[in-house]
């Protein structure tokens, strides 16, 4: 028997994934050679499309999750309106940003009948997120749906056997995956780009990236083809889809969320720099709930992953003390970014909260991050590579962009040895004393700086996500708020004689969501929480 | 200039050392050459001496922290006269079995004078240890009180110039350092012994291992020189002390108690198992009271490596439910361990309790703890060696003991790479997730064991901590709590035909104290207290 190439088993599988989207939920052609149309703006085409009732429209339009879970256990919404309707929202999105990886909408309806039926019999729900339909990032294991990462070598595990502890959780509460969303090759990469699923386009410019690596999550829920979802984040990959699309987003502290059980594209066994789980949304309020319904299900009883840390009701602070930290000079930011992120600190003040700026070391961001992705390559075996080479496709061309050395970082990688792993962890444990001083010496409740120096860019350009990842480091959970949109005479005198990296061009960019990150201090998400809730407010305003 | 020899360096510091203890404290000479007789019990030399008035001996005996703290604060007792009790009785042990490492009587009734004037004059107590004499493991360090760590080499670096984290807190909440306490060279045995300030003798019978690594806590505390004391874990180094001296100790999760800004033996950077601070003491209560007044002073404002998580007030259970690991075939109990322990069980199951007994993998125990010595013996510069030899002393035999290969652990170091590291990490989240499973599914409060296999057993015999180092690659909070004696004819029914390692001899342990080791689940530190409160309560009836 010939050896198929890696090009036919991706064939074989793509034919397949095409088939769960029933016919009468694909769009028409004006609209797909529409969507082709080069710098395409889709988020309207769903409302263009005829294909969702106005019913449905007003389903995945104007309600967060928490006003959908509202209306279901009032039944004023069966769990099978709203699942359908997201489920045809989200074929939609999939069909011309291709955000989607594996789609189990029929499953997910059967599952929905059941829960209306228990809802109706019993007159209880199931749990706090009863009928509400969750979308996963790709890695999330689901009992019977595959789980290849966008390896081609994987296709051939077919169906996972067992689901990771998050789904297990979001079962029990009565949550209902439908779909999951696409990711990165390896998931090292802010381009959610493989040879399995193709490549995510931001639904506001198809000529940018959605972000990673959770960027399926961020363009389907910028679509609003998804009200709450789940990503994963160890540089950004929550936080980078949700400034590129212009989402909510959570990364919490790490092993909070159940991060066990999923199929990952990295070796087991690396203690550096933890990854995490966390919600990508469309309101603050939902991200709370969704961290509060997930650590209130006791996960540290399913996962020895997660630490034992009761979620904790925190009572709101009227006045704010906010560090703020403009730029790493390295990193210049960008006009709109610049523009939106200063908007937000003056109105911030206006509001009567205080933003003190404070003083870090110039190369602390530049290198903080250097040293992270220093730790991410330690791994001697190169294990996500040898999954990569298992099939003979090629590697995506924006993992070289998040390689070292990079042009604004000319520093090598860390030789491959315990000496260096000893010093990387000392460098580390030494930022986060470093953060703890300024925390504490400020008194300060979160402290406010961009999420990136840009808004979403060209695809394969994002590079260093240095802003990201220093909240990684320090392990210090924190979010994004979106904020304004790139708008090219607003921006025009912010543009600056500096050496922006990647390049701006403000044509390119227009229109684009911008947005403003906030951290806040290990293991206090919940006060987090209450701080994005006020920032939100005003920066609304 | 010729150099100093490391014995003059040595001498010239004991001669100093021995300076601290007033004369009027010194022991008479019959009672030191009575301390000099082979297996002496030096417990009741305090009482004979003649040194302390009856008040004295009354402070130093009848109360623990609990009853100090409450009698200060209502000015039945000054914190001078308790202060200068605790010096005594310190120094007189100190004398017997050389648990002492730096000694600053004099600075710690001065900090007493102005305890009680504070007190005097507001009438409020400056913090919830107002007044108490706390000892401290001699890596500690305290502003202006040398911190050599037993290393020859480390005496030039002269008094230390800021306070660990941990003493910074017991200072602001008003207690009392007044002595450091011994340890072994490098901190990586169960004998304090080094070339600077001797060998530790347990109290018990000095042919006795006093334990270690917080070994001059546990002698000190056994003879009332103290009545709390700080220590540090990460293999049994604050339980082991208490195993062989009979006192109370809790090692908590990694990370609650703050460990920052000590004197080190080994080289920062090492994530795989985390050390801990936790405290040594004569009641259980005490234990609680500790942890809840270092935590409620936030110690993660001061130290970055503190993780968030404020003390909770615990409901005590009233019937629980223990898991019971017997014995790993590897280590078989000796018979006055087995027999005490047996009792426990036997005492805990009258009294109503559910002890259900737990089916682990023989090779369990044994294989986490050469996993555990793996990991603590994978920094490529062997730091702590570099600081022995810094000074050409030797290295103490003890550390032969707790090097692999051992007889009963025929295994090989790992090799000193990345790879290896990697391994023992995924080996390490295993571990953790089958006792998350053992929990879980047991529905369990917590675990019982035996603590060693033995009593405290002759100097540099002790070996491996197999029974304490499970609850550090665990990080499960671990506690130790005293239960019976040595007796040889109540143990004689219990000798098997086993292969007891180290060897046992009925009448070279006789008297020693035995004792039961409880595990509850990371970050329930809470729980295990009340746990252990219940448990201390039936067993000692």
């Amino acid at each position: 028997m010939a050896t198929q190439s890696w090009e036919d088993i991706v064939s074989e599988k793509q034919l397949q994934d095409a088939s769960k989207i029933p016919p009468a939920w694909r769009l028409p052609q004006n609209l797909i050679e529409f969507a082709q149309t080069p710098n395409a703006n889709v988020m309207e085409i769903p409302s263009r499309s005829g294909i969702l009732s106005a019913s449905q429209l007003q389903i995945t339009e104007l309600y967060d999750a928490t006003d959908l879970l509202s209306k279901i256990e009032h039944r004023e919404l069966s769990a099978y309106e709203v699942t359908e309707a997201f489920c045809k929202r989200a074929a939609i999105a999939q069909q011309v940003t291709h955000c989607l990886t594996e789609i189990f909408f029929e499953k997910a309806l059967e599952r929905a009948t059941e829960l209306d039926e228990i809802l109706s019999k019993t007159g209880k729900r199931v749990g706090p997120l009863h009928g509400l339909p969750i979308s996963l990032k790709e890695c999330f294991n689901i009992e019977g749906v595959p789980s290849t990462i966008g390896f081609t070598s994987f296709i051939k595990n077919g169906p996972a056997k067992i689901n990771s502890s998050v789904v297990e959780i979001l079962l029990d509460l009565g949550a209902i995956p439908y779909v999951k969303t696409n990711i990165p090759q390896t998931m090292m990469a802010a381009d959610s780009h493989n040879y399995v699923f193709g490549r995510t386009l931001n639904p506001h410019r198809t000529n940018l990236t959605a972000g990673g690596s959770s960027g399926g999550e961020g363009a389907l829920i910028a679509m609003r083809g998804s009200v709450l979802g789940v990503g994963t984040d160890i540089a950004g990959s929550i936080r980078i889809p949700a400034i590129c699309n212009g989402t909510y987003a959570l990364k919490p502290s790490a092993d909070r969320i159940p991060y066990g059980r999923q199929t990952s594209s990295s070796r087991g066994g690396l203690a550096g720099i933890r990854a995490c789980a966390g919600p990508l949304a469309t309101s603050v309020r939902d991200l709370e709930m969704f961290m509060e319904a997930v650590i209130s299900a006791d996960p540290w009883e399913l996962d020895s992953s997660v630490i034992f840390s009761p979620w904790r009701t925190v009572a709101p602070k009227k006045i704010l003390r906010l560090g703020f930290i403009e730029e790493d000079s390295h990193f210049p930011l960008h006009p709109p970014v610049l523009r939106t992120l200063r908007t937000a600190v003056e109105k911030l003040r206006a509001a009567g909260h205080e933003v003190v700026t404070l003083k870090i070391e110039p190369e602390l961001i530049r290198d903080a991050c250097v040293m992270a992705f220093r730790m991410f390559a330690m791994d001697p075996a190169q294990t996500a590579f040898k999954h990569i080479a298992a099939s003979g496709e090629p590697v995506i061309p924006a993992l070289a962009t998040t390689s070292l050395p990079q042009k604004n970082m000319p520093f090598e990688y860390a030789p491959l040895t315990l000496e260096a792993l000893y010093d990387l962890n000392q460098q580390r444990n030494n930022l986060k004393e470093e953060f703890r001083a300024l925390f504490t010496q400020g008194n300060l409740d979160a402290i406010v700086t961009a999420g990136y120096q840009s808004t979403a860019v060209p695809h394969d350009t994002y590079g260093m996500p240095a802003y990201t990842a220093i909240w990684n480091a320090t392990d210090y959970p924190s979010c994004v708020i979106p904020h304004g949109k790139a708008d090219k005479k607003a921006d025009e005198a912010f543009i600056r004689d500096v050496n922006y990296e990647p390049s701006y061009d403000a044509d390119t960019i227009e229109g684009a969501p911008c947005s403003v990150q906030l951290a806040g201090r290990n293991m206090q998400d919940e006060e987090l929480v209450q701080v994005m809730k006020v920032v939100s407010s005003v920066i609304k305003s």
